[in-house]
């Protein structure tokens, strides 16, 4: 199953929902889940409050509708079932207020699957990945057992609608092409086995990394990745896809730059990443886990450098397809430049 | 003006609320400020919806109030000063629905004063802090004009009663004093003189750091900051402080290990990181900024450890003191000691 998360202007304005991409793809037309479902509830059940039930099996917030588990899972199946039954003979069915329930794909603009998740970690599990970069990146003996990782910032997720912005302090932007993982269920120190239970699904998350500015951050990436991270087109239930083997590609501008696979050489499975994570902490529902660059799939490796002005197309078979337009970013301030502190570098490292 | 988050046992469970800490200090009672704002309104004003009004100007989370700014200040600041002038003749003062006001200090577990913010930055911009370790930490050119910082874990955050976890994976715990920026104003691209407006206040907050396994993360710390972050005991405003004179201590069950100051040699004050932290980001109300270490106040510098047992108490003038228990930490799963992963190590780094 898939489901997105989408805005939509109405008269009372913009309201961010859930809903199902019901020919398919995120091309098509998307179902309001919550509406679908009250309507179903309404219409086919006994249910007596079928929009109170409707507002907590299928609430429009992701986060809302993952904690809700296999319950919300089930309930989303139905209406999905349901609609689509419908629209045999309706063109535009409305629901038990008079809501619209199925909206064209331009009437509504679609955000990441989990547009402000509580976490993003985002590792580095595939082998060639920055091999044939000018400085590779190598793989030491920790590597093939404690899986590396940074972590991102919530607050500048966008969807697959947004631009990315090309900040004035880096000369090298890399969009690096990722498998994301959603986290379905509160989970603290998991076995590998019980993290399986924990993944919802997955979705396209793109990296947009500055391939300079290192020795400024010595403790992590920060200003290099954090301006913004797509996410989308979907979230794909993990039973519906199998993460080992999703084809990938790269395309800039209709030019193929890059093609893969999630089956490449890698260190670890999905489930290894959500019970590593977990191991004293926890994770939550709608956390992100990145698997880091499938393969080859950044501009490290194939020596090509997204400019101000392209479109990049990223797709994941199964996943759905992002076109995302590179634009020039803020300058308002110029901090990471330097900012005149209050002491002086004595002139050497001490 | 000082705040504090706290838990209280009621008949309907535990509730979170905040709080003004009416007799100076952390160490006295505790007068709940929506429902003492709610009082004043009822008693002394002509406010026809007063729970409504101080639900919006005083709600029971931080964030909530911080998201208020001036209008949230003022309406705690006539609460607080209402609640004090009624404490003169009344002992166990009520709401307008029969709440209590005042708790003492025993009924009520301190929280974080932010319990969980929506991000966690931590930077290190003390000249001397790893300077006395046995390898140093050396500050470039860089680090004296973009302070370097990690993001950490903001699922983890404790309070100044919680125990702190010595996790099975290190044989070096070390727990960073730092000084605890809270930002008030959401803000994007600001100047550092913009910057001092979006600062709330300040708190102390404690940095576990495991001081091996270094190797395993490259890309910043994870499993070894991120099971744990103390702060507390409360949030002092920015008008009440000054970040640039705050004598500190650092006591183990009685002794003490180490007395510094926030007024030690350091690279930026507060309005440096906020702005530094907003270039192509967005604060956000609640967001926690770290200082890093203050002065040599961690056991690299200092050379004391502590142990499981242990008490630790840490104070800063005029924020207030917290004492934290070292436990010992979960060991339900291992993944840190290293996973079966898929890939063989090939003998060397490629």
């Amino acid at each position: 199953m898939k489901l997105v998360s989408f805005e939509i202007n109405t008269a009372l304005g913009q309201a961010r929902r859930i809903g199902v991409p019901i020919d398919g793809d995120e091309t098509g037309r998307i179902a309001d889940l919550t509406g679908c479902y009250a309507a179903y509830l309404a219409s086919e059940t006994d249910e007596p409050t079928p929009r109170q039930i409707a507002a907590v099996r299928c609430p429009p917030d992701m986060i809302g509708w993952l904690k809700g588990a296999h319950k919300s899972r089930a309930a989303a199946e139905e209406a999905a079932g349901w609609i689509s039954e419908k629209l045999i003979t309706a063109k535009d069915p409305t629901g038990i207020r008079g809501e619209r329930l199925v909206f064209p794909r331009d009437e509504v603009k679609l955000l990441a699957p989990v547009p402000r998740p509580g976490a993003l970690r985002d590792f580095s599990i595939f082998q060639t990945h920055m091999s044939n970069a000018d400085v590779p990146f190598k793989k030491t003996k920790h590597w093939y057992v404690t899986p590396p990782y940074y972590k991102g910032n919530c607050d500048t997720i966008t969807g697959p609608e947004e631009p990315v912005p090309f900040p004035y302090y880096t000369e090298r932007l890399d969009l690096e092409l990722e498998l994301g993982i959603i986290v379905g269920k509160k989970g603290t120190n998991l076995t590998i086995d019980e993290a399986k239970d924990h993944i919802a699904g997955y979705t396209i998350l793109i990296d947009p990394s500055c391939r300079d500015g290192y020795k400024r951050e010595p403790f992590g990436p920060n200003k290099r990745k954090d301006f913004c991270t797509p996410m989308g087109p979907c979230l794909v239930t993990s039973d519906s896809i199998d993460e080992r083997n999703i084809a990938c590609r790269i395309e800039v501008d209709g030019e193929t730059w890059w093609e893969g696979n999630t089956g490449e050489p890698r260190s670890f499975w999905a489930e290894h990443l959500v019970a590593y994570v977990s191991d004293n902490e926890t994770v939550f529902p709608g956390d992100i886990i990145g698997t880091g660059t499938i393969g080859l799939g950044c501009s490290m490796d194939i020596h090509k450098w997204p400019q101000v002005g392209q479109n990049m197309t990223f797709t994941m078979q199964g996943i759905g397809s992002m076109t995302l337009a590179i634009v020039k970013g803020d300058e308002r301030v110029r901090h990471v430049d330097g900012m005149s502190g209050l002491l002086e570098y004595p002139g050497e490292d001490i």
